[in-house]
């Protein structure tokens, strides 16, 4: 049967939320990816040492795979100290920016994205080295917000030429010009920016289950973006941006924002990037360039994955909580065979 | 206190549904409408003489109010007969076209827009002088349906000349230059399209009781209708396209598209021509323009609003249907104080 592996599959977008949906949804990340850059937004937002570290023990726990590292992050704050990023440089690997507003549980987020306002903070993330990874939307028409940001990320690109900038889930064909325009731009593209557009959500019956911010755009922004992946251009990484969310807070009046993919990732990029003929190139998208941008040393972990029909779940739970996953119910041609760890050193 | 008087008003694209939610909605539009033209796609839908009579007759109980004339319609087919339409003629005000699956029980929908497939019955149309509404959307990009159906509306003007033909509920500033060149165009113009974007269904949390086709779309469509609407252009008639669907079959998995709109139309309207200077076009917007378009000669009814606030109801229900209404829960700034009915000649 045919077979590819992908070796330390890193996700460098992921949210894990917290209590009972952290255990449902921690070890389908865990389980085929050796590291993931966790996202700071759950509440409330974590802008402490102690609730850092208190989150990655929950998360450790929730995996209960210690050849699994979750790349923790703080929430952004304009009134963080040199001293406080100094103290805790070795315990994350990024800040993530939210302007305020634009996502789920970014009410505590920058109400000003003038580089005045954001400079002291940057400005010692730059010094001790900390990557700022950002959601690049405005607060314009839903379908220009990215677009918008752009003037944003390059005047953050222009006046700190040593912070490493990560443009989160990028999602708009005009946000590539700008990550190769700028040496210390990055970004990172989730898979289903790669697959679906607004038709998934709108175009026939209204699907709440893939409505997500940025929101999924036209062909042409899917296109573009795709070659970007396949490619797999050393600027891009993968981050799946999973928000997993209580289905009855999707279906229901003022459904939530956020689409959960984890478990099917492996098996989507496998069978995406067969079918474009550039399987050679998902190692370099699923891991390699995210090791270089972020100078990261994983450990090993194999997962061997086959051409044999997966079917995707309706739906997943545990407890109380019940998720509904990208493409459920559909048939991937990609299945998971096992799944080989490196030994700890 | 400020008052405002709507007199005969038309309402010339209107979903009543049947069963009970016919009982449920029918009255909300016979109240203070004289008119309203009736969308022919139930289930089954309506391309029989028998049928037509018999819904008419269920629509005219529902109402319970003889001064309210429900004009009907018939689905379209490529194969009715001039017969057929010469002995529906006096029944009828037009024909709905509904290109296959674009919408709605639009699955026996025509499946080719090509003209020679159209031609029989459309001549048969226009020989008889019956209008032809069309539902002017392709299966292309959610956003650029109504724009790519263009050249089809094009296409039957110019090979129709004298069959008046109506682009329903147009919702993209490219439609207008389009409606303006050709004799024979006209359109319906909804409340939702003249006051809503995009941004209202999926900018925020995805609101699925604004989810609708066509699309409400981005906001320099919005003004460019809304300066059409405010200005009476004397093409353009008003019609809701009022939709209601169960509430649960919008808040789910896949909802259904429509706008419940029936319950608020007089006092939305009367606000919106208020705000924006112009309720000496309101008449000629919501009656004149469609009395003229279509040669009717309505009833009397006098609508008195006033100047008060309106809390629109969260949801209103009928036995075991429920639906909930545009702009639930909001306040608005005219309320209906009384309804004057012409005495019956």
């Amino acid at each position: 049967m045919e077979k590819f592996i992908i070796n330390q599959a890193l996700d460098m977008h992921l949210h894990l939320r917290d209590d009972d949906m952290l255990k449902l949804v921690a070890h389908m990340t865990s389980n085929g990816f050796c590291g993931a850059l966790i996202m700071p937004n759950i509440l409330p937002p974590i802008t402490t040492k102690k609730d850092l570290l208190s989150y990655k023990k929950r998360i450790k726990e929730a995996c209960k795979d210690d050849k699994f590292e979750p790349f923790m992050t703080v929430f952004f704050q304009v009134d963080y100290s040199y001293e406080f990023l100094e103290d805790i440089k070795d315990e994350i690997i990024a800040v993530k920016l939210y302007p305020f507003g634009v996502t789920t549980n970014s009410q505590t987020g920058v109400s000003s994205m003038d580089v005045e306002v954001l400079r002291p903070t940057l400005e010692s993330m730059s010094k001790l080295g900390i990557p700022l990874c950002v959601h690049g939307e405005t607060k314009g028409f839903v379908m220009d917000r990215e677009k918008e940001f752009l003037p944003i990320y390059e005047s953050l690109a222009i006046n700190f030429p040593k912070l490493k900038i990560i443009m989160e889930h990028i999602s708009s064909k005009e946000s590539i010009s700008l990550l190769e325009k700028y040496d210390n731009l990055y970004a990172t593209i989730t898979v289903h920016h790669l697959m679906l557009t607004l038709d998934d959500v709108a175009g026939g019956m209204l699907n709440p289950h893939i409505f997500c911010k940025p929101i999924v755009k036209r062909p042409e922004d899917r296109e573009a973006l795709l070659k970007l992946a396949l490619n797999a251009h050393p600027k891009v990484m993968f981050g799946s941006d999973s928000a997993p969310h209580q289905k009855n807070t999707k279906e229901c009046h003022h459904g939530a924002a956020g689409i959960f993919s984890s478990p099917i990732l492996l098996q989507v990029l496998t069978q995406l990037f067969e079918k474009n003929g550039k399987l050679d190139n998902l190692n370099a998208f699923i891991s390699l360039n995210a090791q270089k941008i972020y100078d990261l040393k994983p450990l090993g972990k194999e997962v061997v994955l086959v051409k044999k029909d997966f079917i995707v779940p309706k739906e997943y739970s545990y407890r109380n909580e019940k998720v509904v996953p990208l493409f459920e119910g559909q048939t991937l041609s990609w299945s998971i065979d096992k799944i080989i760890q490196e030994k700890t050193k």
